[in-house]
Protein backbone atom coordinates (compact mmCIF):
# COMPACT_ATOMS: atom_id res chain seq x y z
CA UNK A 1 0.00 0.00 0.00
CA UNK A 2 1.16 3.41 -1.06
CA UNK A 3 2.73 5.80 2.02
CA UNK A 4 0.37 8.56 1.42
CA UNK A 5 -2.96 5.78 1.05
CA UNK A 6 -2.01 4.43 4.47
CA UNK A 7 -1.59 8.11 6.28
CA UNK A 8 -5.11 8.87 4.78
CA UNK A 9 -6.50 5.90 6.42
CA UNK A 10 -4.92 6.60 9.52
CA UNK A 11 -6.05 10.29 9.88
CA UNK A 12 -9.30 9.23 9.19
CA UNK A 13 -9.20 6.35 12.20
CA UNK A 14 -7.62 9.12 14.61
CA UNK A 15 -10.38 11.82 13.49
CA UNK A 16 -12.75 8.90 15.01
CA UNK A 17 -10.77 8.38 18.10
CA UNK A 18 -10.32 12.31 18.66
CA UNK A 19 -14.47 12.87 18.37
CA UNK A 20 -14.78 9.54 20.17
CA UNK A 21 -12.81 11.35 23.22
CA UNK A 22 -14.34 14.92 22.95
CA UNK A 23 -18.60 12.89 23.11
CA UNK A 24 -17.18 10.99 26.48
CA UNK A 25 -15.33 14.75 27.53
CA UNK A 26 -18.97 16.32 26.46
CA UNK A 27 -21.59 14.09 28.55
CA UNK A 28 -19.13 14.05 32.06
CA UNK A 29 -18.93 17.56 32.17
CA UNK A 30 -23.37 17.78 30.88
CA UNK A 31 -23.49 15.44 33.55
CA UNK A 32 -21.94 18.01 36.06
CA UNK A 33 -23.85 20.58 34.58
CA UNK A 34 -27.07 19.02 35.35
CA UNK A 35 -26.25 18.00 38.82
CA UNK A 36 -24.28 21.19 40.44
CA UNK A 37 -26.65 23.12 38.35
CA UNK A 38 -23.48 24.82 36.37
CA UNK A 39 -24.91 27.08 33.68
CA UNK A 40 -21.49 28.29 32.16
CA UNK A 41 -20.64 24.28 31.90
CA UNK A 42 -23.83 23.81 30.63
CA UNK A 43 -23.57 26.80 27.61
CA UNK A 44 -19.98 25.19 27.18
CA UNK A 45 -20.87 21.75 26.47
CA UNK A 46 -24.14 23.44 23.56
CA UNK A 47 -20.97 25.89 22.54
CA UNK A 48 -18.49 22.78 22.39
CA UNK A 49 -20.98 20.90 20.23
CA UNK A 50 -19.67 22.67 16.90
CA UNK A 51 -16.26 21.19 16.62
CA UNK A 52 -17.88 17.24 16.64
CA UNK A 53 -20.26 18.62 13.90
CA UNK A 54 -17.24 19.90 12.17
CA UNK A 55 -14.94 17.06 12.86
CA UNK A 56 -17.83 14.81 11.16
CA UNK A 57 -17.77 16.53 8.07
CA UNK A 58 -14.12 16.59 7.23
CA UNK A 59 -13.57 13.11 8.22
CA UNK A 60 -16.82 12.43 5.64
CA UNK A 61 -14.98 14.97 3.08
CA UNK A 62 -11.77 12.95 3.91
CA UNK A 63 -13.47 9.33 3.50
CA UNK A 64 -15.43 10.12 0.26
CA UNK A 65 -12.01 11.34 -1.26
CA UNK A 66 -10.39 8.17 -0.51
CA UNK A 67 -12.74 5.98 -2.17
CA UNK A 68 -12.71 8.54 -5.07
CA UNK A 69 -8.81 8.68 -5.39
CA UNK A 70 -7.96 5.17 -4.21
CA UNK A 71 -10.78 2.86 -4.76
CA UNK A 72 -10.17 0.48 -2.08
CA UNK A 73 -11.27 -3.15 -1.50
CA UNK A 74 -11.32 -5.30 1.17
CA UNK A 75 -10.32 -4.64 4.57
CA UNK A 76 -9.57 -1.04 3.32
CA UNK A 77 -12.54 -0.31 2.19
CA UNK A 78 -14.93 -1.38 4.99
CA UNK A 79 -12.50 0.39 7.19
CA UNK A 80 -13.79 3.65 5.59
CA UNK A 81 -17.23 1.98 4.82
CA UNK A 82 -17.34 1.85 8.75
CA UNK A 83 -15.68 5.32 9.58
CA UNK A 84 -18.31 7.41 7.84
CA UNK A 85 -21.01 5.13 10.00
CA UNK A 86 -19.08 5.69 13.48
CA UNK A 87 -18.71 8.96 12.45
CA UNK A 88 -22.18 9.16 12.33
CA UNK A 89 -22.85 7.86 15.67
CA UNK A 90 -20.25 9.87 17.68
CA UNK A 91 -22.03 12.88 16.21
CA UNK A 92 -25.04 12.06 17.68
CA UNK A 93 -23.79 11.26 21.03
CA UNK A 94 -22.35 14.71 21.03
CA UNK A 95 -25.48 15.66 20.66
CA UNK A 96 -27.19 13.91 22.91
CA UNK A 97 -24.67 15.04 25.45
CA UNK A 98 -26.02 19.18 24.54
CA UNK A 99 -29.59 17.43 25.26
CA UNK A 100 -28.78 16.53 28.71
CA UNK A 101 -26.84 20.28 28.89
CA UNK A 102 -29.91 21.83 27.25
CA UNK A 103 -31.68 20.18 29.95
CA UNK A 104 -29.78 21.84 33.16
CA UNK A 105 -30.19 25.02 31.25
CA UNK A 106 -34.09 24.98 30.82
CA UNK A 107 -34.43 24.94 34.72
CA UNK A 108 -31.49 26.97 35.70
CA UNK A 109 -31.77 28.28 38.63
CA UNK A 110 -33.73 25.05 39.75
CA UNK A 111 -32.53 21.76 40.37
CA UNK A 112 -33.53 19.74 37.12
CA UNK A 113 -32.80 16.39 39.09
CA UNK A 114 -34.20 15.66 42.62
CA UNK A 115 -31.93 14.84 45.02
CA UNK A 116 -32.83 11.29 45.99
CA UNK A 117 -32.15 10.47 42.29
CA UNK A 118 -28.28 12.55 42.32
CA UNK A 119 -26.54 9.25 42.70
CA UNK A 120 -28.53 7.03 39.85
CA UNK A 121 -27.85 9.93 37.44
CA UNK A 122 -24.35 10.61 38.44
CA UNK A 123 -23.53 6.41 38.10
CA UNK A 124 -25.65 7.26 34.40
CA UNK A 125 -22.71 9.69 33.44
CA UNK A 126 -20.08 7.60 34.39
CA UNK A 127 -21.21 4.54 32.59
CA UNK A 128 -21.59 6.66 29.72
CA UNK A 129 -18.48 8.08 29.83
CA UNK A 130 -16.67 4.64 30.66
CA UNK A 131 -18.47 3.40 27.21
CA UNK A 132 -17.51 6.17 25.46
CA UNK A 133 -13.77 5.61 26.55
CA UNK A 134 -13.97 2.04 25.67
CA UNK A 135 -15.39 3.06 22.34
CA UNK A 136 -12.62 5.33 21.79
CA UNK A 137 -10.38 2.81 22.95
CA UNK A 138 -11.75 0.02 20.15
CA UNK A 139 -11.48 2.88 17.59
CA UNK A 140 -7.60 3.03 17.99
CA UNK A 141 -7.13 -0.87 18.61
CA UNK A 142 -9.60 -2.81 17.33
CA UNK A 143 -9.57 -5.33 19.80
CA UNK A 144 -12.27 -7.01 19.85
CA UNK A 145 -12.40 -8.27 23.26
CA UNK A 146 -12.96 -4.99 24.34
CA UNK A 147 -15.48 -4.01 21.69
CA UNK A 148 -17.23 -7.09 22.49
CA UNK A 149 -17.12 -5.78 26.22
CA UNK A 150 -19.44 -2.81 25.57
CA UNK A 151 -22.32 -4.75 25.62
CA UNK A 152 -21.49 -5.83 29.74
CA UNK A 153 -21.40 -1.99 30.51
CA UNK A 154 -24.65 -0.89 28.46
CA UNK A 155 -26.57 -3.38 30.28
CA UNK A 156 -25.50 -1.58 33.33
CA UNK A 157 -26.91 1.39 32.18
CA UNK A 158 -30.11 -0.07 30.99
CA UNK A 159 -30.49 -1.29 34.43
CA UNK A 160 -29.84 2.40 36.11
CA UNK A 161 -32.42 3.31 33.10
CA UNK A 162 -34.79 1.00 34.54
CA UNK A 163 -34.22 1.82 38.26
CA UNK A 164 -34.43 5.96 37.31
CA UNK A 165 -38.04 4.77 35.59
CA UNK A 166 -38.98 2.75 38.17
CA UNK A 167 -38.68 6.17 41.12
CA UNK A 168 -40.34 8.27 38.64
CA UNK A 169 -43.40 6.03 38.18
CA UNK A 170 -43.52 4.95 41.93
CA UNK A 171 -46.65 6.46 43.48
CA UNK A 172 -44.44 7.93 46.16
CA UNK A 173 -43.39 10.37 43.41
CA UNK A 174 -43.34 13.85 45.24
CA UNK A 175 -42.18 15.83 42.09
CA UNK A 176 -43.96 17.71 40.02
CA UNK A 177 -44.81 16.58 36.38
CA UNK A 178 -42.34 18.76 34.91
CA UNK A 179 -39.62 17.05 37.16
CA UNK A 180 -40.56 13.51 36.04
CA UNK A 181 -40.70 14.79 32.47
CA UNK A 182 -37.28 15.81 32.85
CA UNK A 183 -35.84 12.98 34.32
CA UNK A 184 -37.60 10.42 31.50
CA UNK A 185 -35.92 12.63 28.95
CA UNK A 186 -32.58 11.94 30.70
CA UNK A 187 -33.11 8.56 31.27
CA UNK A 188 -33.47 8.64 27.37
CA UNK A 189 -30.54 10.57 26.54
CA UNK A 190 -27.90 8.60 28.69
CA UNK A 191 -29.61 5.17 27.29
CA UNK A 192 -29.35 6.36 23.81
CA UNK A 193 -25.83 7.62 24.43
CA UNK A 194 -24.59 4.45 25.52
CA UNK A 195 -26.62 2.87 22.78
CA UNK A 196 -23.71 4.65 20.37
CA UNK A 197 -21.11 3.48 22.14
CA UNK A 198 -22.13 0.14 21.84
CA UNK A 199 -22.77 0.32 18.30
CA UNK A 200 -19.49 1.83 17.78
CA UNK A 201 -17.94 -1.33 19.06
CA UNK A 202 -20.46 -3.51 16.63
CA UNK A 203 -19.51 -1.14 13.60
CA UNK A 204 -15.47 -2.41 14.88
CA UNK A 205 -16.37 -6.20 14.80
CA UNK A 206 -17.92 -5.82 11.47
CA UNK A 207 -14.46 -4.13 10.20
CA UNK A 208 -12.55 -6.84 11.55
CA UNK A 209 -14.68 -9.98 11.21
CA UNK A 210 -16.68 -8.53 7.75
CA UNK A 211 -19.85 -9.98 9.77
CA UNK A 212 -22.84 -8.01 10.88
CA UNK A 213 -23.31 -8.28 14.85
CA UNK A 214 -26.64 -8.64 15.61
CA UNK A 215 -29.01 -5.52 15.72
CA UNK A 216 -29.80 -4.22 19.11
CA UNK A 217 -33.57 -4.71 19.47
CA UNK A 218 -35.34 -2.05 18.24
CA UNK A 219 -37.02 -0.54 21.72
CA UNK A 220 -33.99 0.54 22.57
CA UNK A 221 -33.05 2.61 18.83
CA UNK A 222 -33.79 5.73 18.18
CA UNK B 1 -21.75 3.33 -17.74
CA UNK B 2 -22.54 -0.44 -18.04
CA UNK B 3 -26.03 -1.39 -17.68
CA UNK B 4 -25.82 -3.78 -15.57
CA UNK B 5 -23.85 -0.80 -12.88
CA UNK B 6 -26.45 0.87 -14.02
CA UNK B 7 -29.16 -1.67 -12.71
CA UNK B 8 -27.41 -1.80 -9.49
CA UNK B 9 -27.33 1.67 -8.32
CA UNK B 10 -31.11 1.98 -9.79
CA UNK B 11 -31.75 -1.38 -7.34
CA UNK B 12 -30.52 0.38 -4.46
CA UNK B 13 -32.31 3.22 -5.14
CA UNK B 14 -35.67 1.31 -5.11
CA UNK B 15 -34.63 -0.81 -2.07
CA UNK B 16 -34.18 2.90 -0.19
CA UNK B 17 -37.70 3.77 -1.49
CA UNK B 18 -39.02 0.84 -0.50
CA UNK B 19 -37.68 0.54 3.22
CA UNK B 20 -39.26 4.87 3.27
CA UNK B 21 -43.06 3.08 2.32
CA UNK B 22 -42.40 0.82 5.13
CA UNK B 23 -41.83 3.65 7.73
CA UNK B 24 -44.50 5.48 6.49
CA UNK B 25 -46.96 2.69 6.94
CA UNK B 26 -45.00 1.12 10.42
CA UNK B 27 -45.80 5.02 11.80
CA UNK B 28 -49.20 4.98 10.65
CA UNK B 29 -49.96 2.05 11.86
CA UNK B 30 -48.34 2.54 15.26
CA UNK B 31 -50.54 5.74 15.95
CA UNK B 32 -53.55 3.68 15.06
CA UNK B 33 -52.50 0.90 17.62
CA UNK B 34 -51.94 3.84 20.00
CA UNK B 35 -55.09 5.37 19.77
CA UNK B 36 -57.28 2.55 19.40
CA UNK B 37 -56.06 0.86 21.91
CA UNK B 38 -55.29 -2.06 19.34
CA UNK B 39 -52.93 -4.99 20.50
CA UNK B 40 -52.38 -6.78 17.52
CA UNK B 41 -51.76 -3.78 15.78
CA UNK B 42 -49.17 -2.56 17.77
CA UNK B 43 -47.93 -6.61 18.06
CA UNK B 44 -47.50 -5.85 14.08
CA UNK B 45 -45.84 -3.06 13.94
CA UNK B 46 -43.17 -4.47 16.21
CA UNK B 47 -43.08 -7.79 14.02
CA UNK B 48 -42.28 -5.91 10.87
CA UNK B 49 -39.56 -4.33 11.65
CA UNK B 50 -37.64 -7.85 10.95
CA UNK B 51 -38.24 -6.64 7.11
CA UNK B 52 -36.78 -3.11 7.29
CA UNK B 53 -33.62 -4.38 9.38
CA UNK B 54 -33.12 -7.15 6.93
CA UNK B 55 -33.75 -4.63 3.86
CA UNK B 56 -31.27 -1.77 5.61
CA UNK B 57 -28.28 -4.53 5.67
CA UNK B 58 -29.16 -6.42 2.22
CA UNK B 59 -28.68 -2.59 0.90
CA UNK B 60 -25.52 -1.85 2.52
CA UNK B 61 -24.06 -5.23 1.60
CA UNK B 62 -24.92 -4.24 -1.73
CA UNK B 63 -23.42 -1.13 -1.85
CA UNK B 64 -20.71 -1.79 -0.54
CA UNK B 65 -19.99 -4.91 -3.14
CA UNK B 66 -21.09 -1.90 -5.86
CA UNK B 67 -17.80 0.39 -4.48
CA UNK B 68 -15.85 -2.95 -4.50
CA UNK B 69 -16.33 -3.97 -8.24
CA UNK B 70 -17.36 -0.73 -9.65
CA UNK B 71 -15.07 1.46 -7.87
CA UNK B 72 -17.40 4.30 -8.72
CA UNK B 73 -16.10 8.07 -8.71
CA UNK B 74 -18.38 11.77 -8.56
CA UNK B 75 -22.03 11.35 -8.94
CA UNK B 76 -22.49 7.49 -8.62
CA UNK B 77 -19.86 7.45 -5.90
CA UNK B 78 -21.96 10.37 -3.85
CA UNK B 79 -25.09 7.99 -4.58
CA UNK B 80 -23.74 5.19 -2.95
CA UNK B 81 -22.82 6.37 0.20
CA UNK B 82 -26.12 8.57 0.10
CA UNK B 83 -27.51 5.27 -0.24
CA UNK B 84 -25.62 3.92 3.27
CA UNK B 85 -26.38 7.06 5.27
CA UNK B 86 -30.12 7.16 4.02
CA UNK B 87 -30.73 3.60 4.59
CA UNK B 88 -29.65 3.96 8.39
CA UNK B 89 -31.85 6.88 8.74
CA UNK B 90 -34.46 4.75 7.61
CA UNK B 91 -34.30 1.71 9.84
CA UNK B 92 -34.15 4.04 12.67
CA UNK B 93 -37.46 5.74 11.59
CA UNK B 94 -39.04 2.03 11.50
CA UNK B 95 -37.77 1.68 15.11
CA UNK B 96 -39.21 4.94 16.70
CA UNK B 97 -42.59 4.00 14.92
CA UNK B 98 -41.92 0.38 17.05
CA UNK B 99 -41.31 2.38 19.96
CA UNK B 100 -44.66 4.06 19.69
CA UNK B 101 -46.55 0.73 19.18
CA UNK B 102 -44.49 -0.17 22.48
CA UNK B 103 -45.90 2.31 24.17
CA UNK B 104 -49.00 1.07 23.19
CA UNK B 105 -48.69 -2.20 23.97
CA UNK B 106 -47.28 -1.50 27.37
CA UNK B 107 -50.13 0.37 28.69
CA UNK B 108 -52.70 -2.47 27.47
CA UNK B 109 -55.35 -2.04 27.78
CA UNK B 110 -55.29 1.30 29.25
CA UNK B 111 -55.35 4.45 26.91
CA UNK B 112 -51.85 5.74 26.75
CA UNK B 113 -52.72 8.85 25.50
CA UNK B 114 -55.91 10.83 27.61
CA UNK B 115 -58.91 12.05 26.04
CA UNK B 116 -57.92 15.84 25.01
CA UNK B 117 -54.65 15.41 23.52
CA UNK B 118 -55.93 12.56 20.82
CA UNK B 119 -56.23 14.98 17.98
CA UNK B 120 -52.78 16.66 18.88
CA UNK B 121 -51.20 13.12 18.14
CA UNK B 122 -53.29 12.20 15.42
CA UNK B 123 -52.44 15.28 14.01
CA UNK B 124 -48.05 14.13 14.18
CA UNK B 125 -49.04 10.98 12.79
CA UNK B 126 -50.10 12.56 10.04
CA UNK B 127 -47.17 15.08 9.73
CA UNK B 128 -44.70 11.94 10.53
CA UNK B 129 -46.87 9.73 7.47
CA UNK B 130 -46.90 12.91 4.85
CA UNK B 131 -43.00 13.48 5.62
CA UNK B 132 -41.90 10.28 5.19
CA UNK B 133 -44.19 10.17 2.32
CA UNK B 134 -42.25 12.80 0.47
CA UNK B 135 -38.60 11.34 1.41
CA UNK B 136 -40.10 8.30 -0.06
CA UNK B 137 -40.52 10.47 -3.44
CA UNK B 138 -37.54 12.25 -2.92
CA UNK B 139 -35.45 9.28 -3.30
CA UNK B 140 -37.46 8.44 -6.12
CA UNK B 141 -37.37 11.52 -8.06
CA UNK B 142 -34.68 13.44 -6.37
CA UNK B 143 -36.62 16.79 -6.37
CA UNK B 144 -34.83 19.50 -4.94
CA UNK B 145 -38.14 21.48 -4.51
CA UNK B 146 -39.75 18.37 -2.58
CA UNK B 147 -36.37 17.53 -0.47
CA UNK B 148 -36.09 21.35 0.54
CA UNK B 149 -40.24 21.19 0.83
CA UNK B 150 -39.87 18.88 3.85
CA UNK B 151 -38.48 21.50 6.55
CA UNK B 152 -41.41 23.32 6.52
CA UNK B 153 -43.46 20.23 7.16
CA UNK B 154 -40.89 19.35 9.86
CA UNK B 155 -41.84 22.84 11.28
CA UNK B 156 -45.55 21.70 11.79
CA UNK B 157 -44.35 18.78 13.27
CA UNK B 158 -42.27 21.21 15.67
CA UNK B 159 -45.42 23.38 16.75
CA UNK B 160 -47.30 20.03 17.86
CA UNK B 161 -44.67 18.77 19.56
CA UNK B 162 -44.21 22.18 21.51
CA UNK B 163 -48.13 22.35 22.23
CA UNK B 164 -47.96 18.44 23.36
CA UNK B 165 -45.44 19.60 26.19
CA UNK B 166 -47.58 22.89 27.19
CA UNK B 167 -50.24 20.45 27.98
CA UNK B 168 -48.42 18.52 29.72
CA UNK B 169 -46.68 21.09 31.97
CA UNK B 170 -49.69 22.70 32.52
CA UNK B 171 -51.31 23.27 36.33
CA UNK B 172 -54.18 21.75 35.09
CA UNK B 173 -52.35 18.19 33.75
CA UNK B 174 -55.27 16.03 35.42
CA UNK B 175 -53.94 12.73 34.53
CA UNK B 176 -50.87 10.15 36.20
CA UNK B 177 -46.94 11.06 36.02
CA UNK B 178 -46.86 7.24 34.09
CA UNK B 179 -49.72 9.14 31.33
CA UNK B 180 -46.99 12.10 31.74
CA UNK B 181 -43.49 10.25 31.14
CA UNK B 182 -45.46 8.36 28.11
CA UNK B 183 -46.78 11.35 26.32
CA UNK B 184 -43.64 13.09 26.60
CA UNK B 185 -41.26 10.06 24.91
CA UNK B 186 -44.15 10.02 22.32
CA UNK B 187 -43.32 13.30 21.44
CA UNK B 188 -39.88 12.63 21.28
CA UNK B 189 -40.33 9.57 19.31
CA UNK B 190 -42.59 11.79 16.32
CA UNK B 191 -40.16 14.22 16.41
CA UNK B 192 -37.22 12.41 15.82
CA UNK B 193 -39.42 10.00 12.99
CA UNK B 194 -39.57 13.70 11.39
CA UNK B 195 -35.82 14.46 11.99
CA UNK B 196 -34.91 11.32 10.47
CA UNK B 197 -36.87 12.16 7.01
CA UNK B 198 -36.05 15.55 6.67
CA UNK B 199 -32.50 13.97 7.35
CA UNK B 200 -33.32 11.82 4.14
CA UNK B 201 -34.37 15.39 2.11
CA UNK B 202 -30.99 16.82 2.93
CA UNK B 203 -29.45 14.01 1.83
CA UNK B 204 -30.61 14.36 -1.42
CA UNK B 205 -29.87 17.23 -2.07
CA UNK B 206 -26.23 16.99 -1.12
CA UNK B 207 -26.01 13.73 -3.48
CA UNK B 208 -27.83 16.04 -6.07
CA UNK B 209 -25.82 19.40 -4.90
CA UNK B 210 -22.71 18.00 -3.55
CA UNK B 211 -23.09 20.34 -0.72
CA UNK B 212 -23.77 19.72 2.73
CA UNK B 213 -26.78 20.85 4.25
CA UNK B 214 -26.74 22.73 7.08
CA UNK B 215 -26.50 20.60 10.02
CA UNK B 216 -29.46 20.36 12.42
CA UNK B 217 -29.62 22.18 15.52
CA UNK B 218 -28.02 20.09 18.10
CA UNK B 219 -30.91 19.88 20.72
CA UNK B 220 -33.29 18.27 17.75
CA UNK B 221 -30.80 15.47 17.28
CA UNK B 222 -30.44 12.05 19.20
Amino acid sequence: MRVIYREELDAITQGLEQMARLADSAIGRATAALLDVDLDLAEGVISADDRLDRLQRELEDRAIAVLARQQPVATELRTVVTALRISADLERSGDLAVNVAKLARRRYPDQAVPAELHATVLEMGHVAQRLMAKAADVIATRELTVALGLEGDDDAMDDLHRALFRRLLDDRWQHSVESAVDIALAGRFYERFADHAVSVGRRVVYLVTGAHAEPFPPGVAD
